[in-house]
């Protein structure tokens, strides 16, 4: 029986954008293990009730279910053999860093950039709760978060320099073969190419070239992916 | 025979302040290694000639040179036993992300904090050089790219949050036990310290929190070190 997850989804149901569910989903493809996906909408807490919170994603293994994106990764390497995600207690514990700071410069910076198109994208059932929300968050009306990204993202561009370090010495994250950290970064990366047609990274930047390679993985899964 | 590092040295030769050669200390005695340090200054090129390259750390082990601290470190994994420091391919890896983070993030911002302040407690003979290269790096005077720092220090705080994060869920940056990750973040958090008085961590920051205990390591050879 497969893996089921629950997955953010757009009006669209195969319009697909969550940075945290995409991460997921390439750690299932590169752990070889099929997934049948539920698209799941802001607001539909009651549907996941039975995991004992209210967020995406969450997946269901058999008797198993498993919420939070670290913790499904965690579950994973531990429960299923194949290419490694993490590479031991210290891949694990380094690999944490990468996910701190994606969750906090990659996710900030992304959501300066586009979380006002996001509102196009999503089921109008679900936008006064989306606006209200992310307003509370950023303090201001989502139009004006936007404002000026054409210029401000040289500056989210520039807080990219780390992965560009890495990349010159090695092909993935992971070093020879890409790992969880790579999933990380890329499914990130997943959310404004899905959610929005601004580009954040400019197509000559090194870090487009790599994320054009996890695109490509697993037949193709992140290429592939309905966009906005 | 002890391993030798190479290590930049103050104008006071017990004043040691190089981010690099303070994550090579802090390996070192991890590995449970003896080391004789030799003071090194600034332009003192043709006493580091036998590495083929003219910047610190360098050691020699034996017949063995090796220069550049990232290559050090896998030197060290490598050659020795005794608690790791990577943790296998993947460990390393992840790894290189904490490192090339420090070299662009940390050292970057730090740097426009305290640059001028290194003037101070090198020897005269090398200010000149160090006034000169810096401020072409800088693009201005040493004293301008210091201006304001009482207000610019909260934007370098603030870019820490991923190790912040990463501390809310783990003792240290390796896990439970510390780990080269620690030693890149916390040996470049040594060259403030020992260069400058200026407080780059509020004294409240959970980060202070975890630099303070990996300075009492080793015997606390980080707390012992000779400060401006």
């Amino acid at each position: 029986m497969s893996i089921v997850m629950y997955d953010l989804a757009g009006a669209d149901p195969e319009l697909r954008f969550s940075p945290y569910c995409w991460r997921i989903r390439f750690a299932l493809a590169h752990k070889g293990l099929p997934v049948e996906t539920v698209p799941w909408r802001f607001t539909e807490t009651d549907k996941l009730a039975f995991s004992g919170q209210g967020k995406v994603p969450v997946i269901r293994d058999g008797d198993r279910v498993v919420s939070d994106s670290w913790a499904i990764a965690e579950y994973l390497e531990d429960r299923y053999d194949g290419p490694a995600l993490f590479g031991g207690a210290l891949g694990k514990a380094h690999a944490r860093f990468v996910n701190a700071w994606a969750d906090s410069v990659l996710t900030g910076g992304i959501g300066r950039l586009i979380v006002r198109d996001i509102l196009d994208i999503i089921d109008p059932a679900h936008r006064d709760y989306f606006r209200t929300s992310r307003e509370q968050r950023f303090g201001r009306r989502l139009e004006d978060v936007q404002v000026g990204r054409e210029e401000g993202v040289a500056e989210f561009r520039n807080s990219l320099q780390a992965v560009r370090l890495v990349l010159r010495s090695q092909p993935w994250l992971g070093g020879t073969a890409p790992s969880y950290a790579d999933f990380i970064v890329a499914g990130t990366l997943m959310w404004p190419r899905c959610a929005s047609r601004f580009a954040v990274l400019a197509d000559d930047d090194p870090i487009e070239a790599w994320f054009q390679r996890v695109r490509g993985l697993f037949g193709g899964l992140g290429e592939g992916a309905r966009r906005a």
